[in-house]
């Protein structure tokens, strides 16, 4: 579980584990492996250490009768950055950090599941960050990231791709999606690209001019 | 678990269960006992018909190999509703065809966990309806709906209360809420009221002169 440690490159993005549902250990130790960097978000260390995981930093309020020593002697050497800015999420605080550490990428895997209002904050909350650090939200079933203007990759046929547009989106034209989309414009909550599909293996072209648009990869 | 069919009364809140992750034993059978007809979504009828619930109706657009042979007589007497149109998500099509049949309100379970597209989706596409249904999403960690321009309700004191803004909402003020907001305004991915509390036991009064306000009711 702490092979991460062999690879220390900080061009590799680093990991956030927050506090919501737990995911694979087949995709935790996908992720265990590249990552230079672990971050975990508050009480979620608990859960963390049962599962045998080195933890480079532990960040948050800690609002529940934390100490602190517990964890330095359990996982010495660790980083212990108290947060207590009620007016961002932890892992909005996980992203400054990184930021100011200089890292420019971010995996964060266990930011969905359990409470609904962490989902939904959670994966908007990533399109502030847009021009500071590239972050992709893993779980079991899903990868979601934010689209730049121009995006294109290659898929096979049938991946599943959900365009989510967070607040309206203008623009957006795709090729190589089974119900494409022409210059055309999606809104939260009225209209989105959710449950489209690649037509043909090869590259999957998305452009949109203006707004926040969300590309969730998918499967059952 | 077929209890709800003892109360056959139309003013009580359908139930539409979707094919997110399931919730509790207790949770669904509080729900049950009161809903005077029960929608399935597609092959959520798998896992609902292995818990023994009688269903009144399934929908979906049965795209993978479905038999609905098989079901009518597992579950007679059942209506079977096709519904293809690709423009909406199955839950939308549970929305219409309960507007359709005249009712007024519903509650949601298995709606979120699992795929993030669906999650984020199911969530946000209420407020499209708030005009015509009454809808409430409910899963083990949360409670969440759509709030009018003015809302009141009494919670007991530390009631963790989110306000999501789906799209941008302007003018929100509060009262009895930790933090509180003075017409003040609040926008999807940039700044939302995620995990506020109750101050005091009492009345906790939210306004919002534009826009669609979620709120969430969350525990962890």
């Amino acid at each position: 579980m702490s092979s991460h440690h062999i690879v220390r490159d900080d061009q590799e993005p680093a990991l956030i584990i927050a506090n919501g549902e737990m995911c694979s250990q087949e995709l935790l130790g996908q992720l265990l492996e590249w990552s230079p960097l672990v971050i975990v978000l508050d009480s979620a260390i608990e859960r963390v250490l049962e599962l045998g995981i080195k933890v480079d930093v532990l960040l948050g309020d800690f609002d529940r009768g934390f100490d602190s020593e517990y964890y330095k002697e359990k996982q010495y050497p660790i980083e212990i950055v108290y947060a207590p800015n009620q007016d961002k999420t932890d892992l909005e605080k996980a992203f400054d950090y990184l930021i100011e550490k200089g890292h420019k990428a971010a995996n964060v895997i266990w930011a969905t599941g359990r409470r609904a209002d962490h989902t939904i904050t959670n994966l908007t909350n990533i399109v502030a960050y847009r021009n500071q650090l590239k972050v992709v939200i893993l779980d079991d079933h899903s990868k979601v990231f934010l689209l730049p203007n121009t995006f294109e990759k290659w898929y096979t046929a049938n991946t599943i791709l959900s365009l989510i547009p967070i607040g309206k989106v203008r623009g957006i034209s795709t090729q190589n999606l089974f119900y494409s989309l022409n210059n055309e414009d999606l809104t939260i909550g009225y209209r989105t690209g959710s449950s489209n599909h690649v037509t043909t293996d090869g590259i999957v072209t998305i452009t949109h001019t203006e707004g926040d648009l969300l590309l969730m990869e998918c499967w059952d």
